[in-house]
């Protein structure tokens, strides 16, 4: 694999962003290998992604952060974050009795497919306990009352940092997460919605879907905020339904696509192809 | 064309529905061209649809309504119609002043697509009398101001009855009717709304699109109802957008949805294949 | 789980069929639980499904096949199947070296989702072992070399009889079956194409994809016949591409497709929804 | 709206080609509005679109074709063209008989949504001239016959020069061009064909699909060549089919998928956000 740095900005739009960036790249002998950029003109404001292969590259990669900055970043106002495809990221994965996404995430993973480390899964149930087992993932089962949230919540976060956890995905956890749980990860912890958001946003969305009988289900990846179903979207799909669905088809039928969105999402994240802007996030290509 | 009787039927779910229904038709020497069914066993209703060929059916079209009556339909307490595919059923079209679902439903009328007669177009505006003078239809021009709707809908019921109009397709007509104009068409009043319901119900859809950052928009053909936007749902469609789409760039993929979902949806119930009940929509095959 | 019988049928069109069928589980006490028919016109054929609980039915399971044949089938010239869903069909997986279909088919297995028993898990490799052993399922690696096809074909099939298997799912086995092993499986072999067929049959239709520039890939179940990638199809689905992509991310994107194609196509076959005539697959509802 | 440049360019691939070109438009006081740009790994070769606003741009319009090719096209090996926003493209129309793309087509066209201008349409049919007259533009019906075809395309390619036309669109034409006329127009010509090639090329393509059973219909928006169904796919989407559907409703049901693949491939042509390299085509963002 390619030893690259991923660079992705926003900042105020102004003349010759592209111009700077590509030069300074090219001026330390550095190819360019993906840019992506968007302008949102309503919101003055220009979004850019760029990765170049670090081979040859005249920068030091622990001089990189500091050179940037001063060159352009500081000068164009950037909020910038710079990764190396060195680093691999490592994710918890939350998970609650539905196996379906966790199965998808971990054949994926042990395909190779999902440029990840998986250092623990962690679930208020033991059902899937067998699952983890079969994929060699620690599990530890923190087992929810109506009493007892804070204390899992410490041990939830004890655990993340215990395992340098970088980002969290909530595969079908079913349990919101504290203001405070998710202020730790900002934009890194990643839950998969049954339904297509904004539309029955909160618990039982099938059921409701079925009540109000509309003719398409879907599933919304989307990053975590306190705001219950709130967060910046990610990912969406829908299919076709109809009215001999039942329920309990629409549970069934429904699981494809939230596992497909929500394997979407992670990859989306782990690619560094992600950026949350006010609420919203630039999937860049 | 065939000369072909068509039966939507629901009733309680008991045993010997179908035998009865197509022993009856078989008895008098029907031939049936298609039978759907569906049964709903939340509710314990079953549902069907049926049409068969009259050529040599050994009843009459005007005793059908009867003999059918009682020797199937009061026995099994059924809600029922009868229609013939030789009634050709009369559509009004009101439009504002978008002309993408009028143009769609005039050239597929045009081209013989829809079995319908389209005896006037209402509107708001005189921005699409043009369009209506190209296809020879009748337009009528009834100004709506903040004072006048109760004047304005006595006119549009006077004109539809004039022009004996069975129902009412609403191609972007951007206004909302009152409860009495739609009680007089009880489920015969098609609308299309610019999102997928739920979601974004009401005004200014895909500005609320735009600003949840949703990643996928639609659109909703569904028969009116007293509850705004809250209708029986007919058919459904969403496309994928991103990041890069704006508002305008939403309103102008979001034609193409609305016009195929509200083209399908009149569709639908021109070839009598919708059944209303509780607020869902059956969709017969 | 209710104890039901389906039945099956292909027959002349002729007058009274729906009728007779209905009549014949209803005079004996049966409850419909769905009912799926269809008729070909052009080919003058007339297909139906129909599923009744068993539950106080007035002819006893091992006396409805001789019943039905000659009350109804015989008379009216059915090629018919008669299934109980307390018969759990034994599914083998054949499979090569990719992961992500065997994967997928597991997890539903696992989950409770397939109505099916897998007693063994083939491949001319072992590369997926370690999957099999994940779900405590046999696994037989049988090497192909270019001499040894028909040696391993023959212990193929004593393995198959050995686990009275009902079904063969090659899940991506990337070989070629012979005639005779297809003719001891007639419409019971289901296979996953890595294209939407007819187009780019044959080996490596990813590549030939791009270099078509196709903007959409896809795949296709299908019953396997001595005519290769000929066979009927029971299910096909696609998704978007574009200029950015390779032959190696839509070897990624495409595995997408083919675990949820071959899995619907299995899920089907299972669920005795198909029906094989003239080289077409009806999918009843 | 804006003035804009619009440069597509492709070339060998090599580093600081981005940072030349946006260095250039920056230094010459260019607001750049959209870039768009890609690498064919494979081909090493990198293409990319630029647009940006020529308000207070330093060259004058008339001077840009040979400032660039100096200063950037012929260092880098650029293959490249200019367009400016304000020359609206002149786009002809062929038909025969259907009426489903031409309505889309010229109901896009008279909402304002295609920035193009229509000066004639051609058939070989008169079928459709009342649509034409109803949009107020000339229409030139030259009948074919087995023997005239020669004359017949020279009195097109005499009409298209007379009216100084740009591009072609056959909009379900159904007749094959020499190759003498192809020449004229290349990568000027767009076709719609009736299949998701390269599945069904040639004719009756619903036939084939019908007789093969697929599950899954769809349209091909291309660049013709000589090479007939083999041009560069600008366009495709599918949509799905069971079963129950006749030759006469597939194509019923494939005119929706012809006239929006078809309308979505001239919007990409007409917005100048098409370049075709070796028989695939780009579709910059």
């Amino acid at each position: 694999m390619q030893n690259t740095a991923i660079i992705r900005i926003h900042c105020p739009d102004q003349r010759g962003i592209v111009a700077n960036v590509t030069d300074f790249i090219y001026r330390h002998n550095g190819n360019i290998l993906y840019l992506d950029q968007h302008t949102d003109r309503a919101e003055e404001r220009f979004f850019m992604r760029v990765e170049w292969d670090l081979d040859g590259f005249a920068i030091a990669p622990e001089k990189l952060q500091q050179t940037f900055e001063e060159a352009i970043a500081t000068p164009m106002q950037m909020v910038w974050t710079l990764n190396f495809s060195s680093q691999i990221p490592r994710m918890a994965i939350f998970v609650s009795r539905a196996s379906h996404c966790l199965y998808d995430l971990l054949a994926r993973y042990s395909a190779g497919e999902l440029n990840v480390e998986i250092p623990l899964i962690i679930s208020n149930h033991n059902d899937l306990e067998q699952v983890a087992n079969q994929f060699g993932i620690p599990y530890f089962h923190l087992p929810l009352t109506k009493d007892n949230k804070p204390e899992v919540e410490a041990e939830q976060i004890r655990l993340c940092k215990e395992y340098t956890v970088d980002f969290i995905v909530l595969a079908r956890y079913m349990q919101i997460l504290s203001s405070e749980f998710n202020a730790l990860y900002p934009n890194r912890i990643i839950n998969i919605h049954h339904s297509f958001l904004p539309a029955f946003a909160g618990a039982k969305p099938y059921h409701a879907a079925h009540s109000r009988g509309v003719k398409l289900i879907g599933a919304t990846g989307h990053y975590v905020t306190s705001d219950l179903d709130a967060g910046p979207i990610i990912e969406q799909d829908v299919i076709k339904i109809s009215h001999h669905d039942t329920v309990q088809s629409l549970v069934q039928k429904g699981k494809d696509v939230e596992k497909m969105v929500l394997s979407r999402a992670v990859q989306a994240h782990i690619d560094r192809k992600t950026l949350v802007y006010k609420n919203k996030t630039i999937i860049f290509a």
